[in-house]
């Protein structure tokens, strides 16, 4: 079992939410966050900073800003975890910085509270 | 050291509050988020949808609704795992759709800022 | 690679973000939450309960409120893990009870949305 956290666009959480549908994946759940990458450079402004132009060099310095974003949080068995990334890769890419990130991390035990049910069963 | 988390129906939080403190968990925090389960089929709907009734086919399909969750964060001790997901479960086991789930993660480490304390002591 | 979870005051978001831009950590992610420590109790608040004063033993009593709070979410190669707690520690310690929490949880992978690159070459 593996818990999948995609940061995405947060327009694009409709479409998200119909792709993760198609394939297969029912029950996840999400939340607003802010939030920011590694700072993409314009390659323009870049060069307009070594250039010595004032105004591009105080651009390159603000890397404070964050935006708003989209948490979406999926629990799934080994099995769907490649579906699930590909699913949120496919979906969520435009090319342009703040795609997001996909991260995987391990789950011990998952519990569905209607039933008591563990493991496998409680997210089938 | 584990991380549980619990999506639970929002109305449910104080209750869940109260039993936690009442079993000596007294650390935790909580955030809204919307989600949704596996998508319960109610079996007059689903009778409906297969006898040809076009309005109960519609909501069979009707999958993309996300409903409003508190997700509760406790990061204990592993002795302490099985009371913190029993009371859990215990507390927010109506017996319909929309329960919730029970997730038991691993920790590598935990660290109080206000002492810089590590490890268990960081949370007992 | 660790997932660095941060429960911090919310008014020193800024002072945090700042902290991490100057430690060289520009990808992070933030969310609002509600949360309470191990309940810390007065010392005075706590005498006055045992020698009896109804007042002081009321106040013991109430554990039950939440405190507004920013969840800070850092993905970071295990190189870097020492140096963001480090900086969370010390940016946010002011000695006072509500100080927060710094969580290191295991990542399995990651993926850059807009590239696909994985692992880590998708946070560096």
């Amino acid at each position: 079992m593996k818990e999948v956290i995609a940061i995405v666009r947060m327009n694009m959480m409709n479409q998200t939410k119909k792709a993760l549908t198609a394939a297969g994946v029912d029950a996840f759940f999400a939340h607003e966050a802010t939030g920011r990458g590694k700072g993409f450079v314009n390659p323009q402004v870049l060069s307009g900073a070594e250039e010595g132009y004032e105004e591009a060099a105080s651009l390159l310095g603000e890397k404070g800003k964050l935006y708003p974003k989209r948490v979406i949080t999926i629990v799934v068995d080994d099995d769907l975890v490649d579906t699930v990334v590909d699913t949120l890769i496919t979906t969520n890419k435009t090319g342009k910085p703040g795609d997001g990130k996909v991260f995987v991390l391990p789950i011990k035990d998952s519990v569905r509270v209607r039933t008591g049910e563990a493991g496998i069963k409680s997210i089938s």
